[in-house]
């Protein structure tokens, strides 16, 4: 069982490259001013998410960053998987599914009513990943999505 | 111009009415209570999100409820429109797109990175209307949902 550890800002330095490494892989336009900024209020203790590491602190293998929000439909607090990596050499051993089950744990003793992710519909590997942890594609609905700044 | 009021405690009971209609004409599986318990947090001041009432106050033509999040990819808080309706009487004459431009001018005041929404892929009329409002679809993703309660 590999543990998952709630983050704090001292393990910045350590999520920081496994998060460019992450942006890297998806092809995310962010540079390390975006990245650090995007994380901080985070690890700071935020009431809109926290980041967990998986693995050991001193040299994690991998990270999830979970945000909230609410949801009507859903009659209460919700939360996104915003973020979750593995280093590439880890993959294939059943973690994700793992950190994902660890992880919605916590969430539904927290009252948390859902959570949901995005995946690339290409992704058939992920997918199939994310439905054995119990998550259902909404394929009635596309998501749309505005840039404000 | 048709005017947005932040709805307060004291609007509940006629916006509950209007969410009633919302959910039986979306088939949104929701009782009085769930909406009830859905609503109040928000028109209590949750940080987690906000109710605008559409028209006058006494006697609404509609509600937005505008949710918030985290997002590592925009950079910082971001939007969920969580629900947005209109009484059928008022449709079709572009009060949709003047109620979604105003909203996004509140968020983009308020540093919102990005404003995000769900839509039926069936529902061509709505998807235009957001596309005009400024919205793009994520085509390349597709939203999971595990629920825990």
């Amino acid at each position: 069982m590999t543990a998952i550890h709630k983050a704090t800002p001292e393990d910045a330095p350590r999520i920081l490259p496994l998060m460019a490494s992450f942006h890297a892989e998806e092809g995310t336009e962010a540079d390390d001013a975006h990245r650090h900024n995007a994380l901080m209020p985070l690890l700071d203790g935020s009431h809109l998410g926290e980041v967990f590491i998986i693995g050991p602190r001193i040299a994690p293998i991998g990270y999830v960053v979970i945000t909230y929000g609410w949801s009507i439909e859903f009659g209460g607090k919700d939360a996104f998987v915003d973020e979750v990596y593995l280093r590439p050499k880890v993959r294939g051993r059943g973690l994700g599914s793992e950190v994902l089950l660890a992880v919605g744990r916590y969430l539904a003793e927290a009252q948390i009513t859902a959570v949901h992710l995005e995946v690339d519909h290409d992704n058939t590997t992920a997918i199939a990943m994310y439905e054995k942890t119990g998550f259902q594609m909404r394929g009635r609905y596309g998501l749309m999505t505005r840039r404000l700044t």
